[in-house]
């Protein structure tokens, strides 16, 4: 199971240098880098090693074939082996990408995250889902592949963008609806690092039981449905797009008062009111249900495994099919015109 | 554990009526599928499914990423979901690719493998070892993902090339000295199913106790550190290849009785003499060390894990320094030029 550390800058220097191995890979986005490489001296953390540094560029422009064939092609003409260890400094693109080289490089080699975002922090980083971007969709392309160490640290969030912030935000508001304890930590306005904490520790538990998403792992899916679909439609950060995707499904399955519930929780998290992307347009209907067939959550030509939360903490996962959820988006669509969150 | 049918061509049949899944990918090797695209009708055998074909170049042509890449591209444009199913047929190639796709298309799906060549029968279809090439070697880039059936008939050996019999041969005889019982039967000249039966046994109850090759799937590299070079070097066929390797091996690490009791196994097999192809030549010892340490099984910068057999049957791993491998090389070159099997 992957090790999960809290840490802070020395904490994060000290469990690199435990690392087993004389090949270090070091993959980071070039904007990270330029932030951090003063923080993280990797030539002193990891003298008398072999280090091969790989820089990406920015977020899902990453997570292209071209990329992915590049850097792998790097590496081995740069020489590595089997017991090479590969280190991930950045956000979830980063992570996802830099997972799918490891788990394809040599078959397979080790590798640690150190997740330089809210967002990665709480989710990318822990799961072990890795993954490039299809033509015909994000992360259809990719693995299983866990981490063996994750190393987080608040330190970074410190030079994170308002909206990369607020994207991480609405995966934390996810799990305010599948975990109790979560919903009552941000209730109570517990400090950010203690939320992360209970996010991270809580994805953890879930994907080590289920690894490959056969069962209870969907239930993290709550609100990606069509999150995915509007994070492409809108070009919407994740998280902020999740969370339209679960404001959309407690209004077609009449949940009403999770709608205010996520107003508080929001409220909460310092997220102002907000309007959907959609208001006074066109509610992409269309649009939406052509992405979703191509979901690689969908099960067979026709269904998918939707969720939803019977009460905050309870989350359930239902099959339905997409004919029927076509419907109940063409009967909502009016409503979901002019409501906010 | 992957299931394992020796049967006829219509046992293949039944057998691939028996996948449950409304979507089946079907991988197959062109030149294969023009030989037998009348004996195995994928259109009545799949009937009430969707079916998806991509037909592949021929042998390692097949391995590349611009194949890998517009495959997948092809297929999730077709539309795929995680329940859909690869199957794969052809020889060790064809099933390295289709399995390298079966385990990324969205994070893996299940995918079942009908081996058109003897090699591939014995070898490459059992134990998930799947990959594509990268600029600096032969399937560096992949994973470890077995398939969930893979059903083997001699049927498609009728129509296989001289040389890729004798490929074939090239890893039965290297079963011979990892297991008394292969060994005996090819003393006996056993039909060839039944070797074939045997090998494949082997090799899945071996790489089913490790997988992931840390441990005793390491035999089965027997005549492969050189063989793979070798294999490049002079474009030999795999398994041609692995013969020279293992035979180098036994010179070098001065098992000359093993070389005789390797002529013997060969004409049990109605295999010629042969001259290695550096005969009267210079000995590649360079290309070859050059090959040999951007192989995914060196485990550090400088050493390696190779296999020798104390008996036939009794295999052992050793690990030794490159620059060792060099030297005993180097001291045998003069030796290694003259000889024949």
């Amino acid at each position: 199971m992957t090790q999960l550390t809290y840490t802070d800058l020395e904490g994060i220097e000290e469990e690199l240098k435990k690392i087993k191995s004389d090949t270090i890979l070091f993959i980071t986005d070039g904007r990270v880098w330029e932030h951090h490489s003063k923080n993280l001296n990797i030539k002193e953390i990891f003298k008398d090693k072999k280090v091969i540094v790989w820089k990406t560029p920015e977020g899902e422009m990453t997570k292209t074939f071209k990329e992915y064939q590049s850097c792998l092609e790097f590496f081995l003409e740069k020489g590595v082996h089997r017991h090479s260890h590969i280190v991930a400094f950045g956000g979830g693109a980063l992570s996802d990408f830099a997972g799918f080289i490891a788990s394809t490089i040599l078959r397979g080699i080790k590798w640690t995250i150190i997740p330089s975002t809210l967002l990665s922090m709480v989710d990318a980083a822990i799961g072990g889902k890795v993954a490039i971007n299809s033509n015909s969709g994000k992360n259809l392309i990719g693995a299983f592949y866990p981490p063996e160490k994750v190393l987080i640290s608040d330190f970074f969030l410190s030079t994170l963008p308002e909206e990369e912030l607020k994207s991480g935000k609405g995966e934390v508001l996810k799990y305010a609806f599948l975990d109790k304890d979560i919903h009552e930590l941000i209730l109570q306005k517990s400090g950010l690092f203690k939320i992360i904490e209970a996010c991270a520790n809580f994805k953890l538990k879930v994907t080590s039981n289920d690894l490959t998403e056969s069962d209870q792992r969907k239930i993290l899916n709550l609100g990606h449905t069509l999150g995915h679909a509007i994070e492409r439609i809108y070009r919407l950060p994740h998280g902020e797009a999740v969370v339209w995707g679960m404001a959309i499904f407690f209004k077609i399955f009449e949940k009403e008062e999770f709608i205010k519930k996520l107003q508080e929780l929001k409220m909460c998290l310092d997220w102002e009111e907000a309007n959907p992307p959609w208001k006074h347009k066109t509610f992409p209907l269309d649009d939406i249900i052509n992405y979703i067939s191509k979901d690689k959550k969908i099960t067979s030509l026709d269904s998918i495994d939707i969720i939803l939360a019977d009460d905050p903490g309870v989350p359930i996962i239902k099959n339905i099919k997409l004919e029927e959820l076509y419907e109940k988006l063409g009967n909502f669509q009016h409503e979901l015109k002019v409501f906010s969150l």
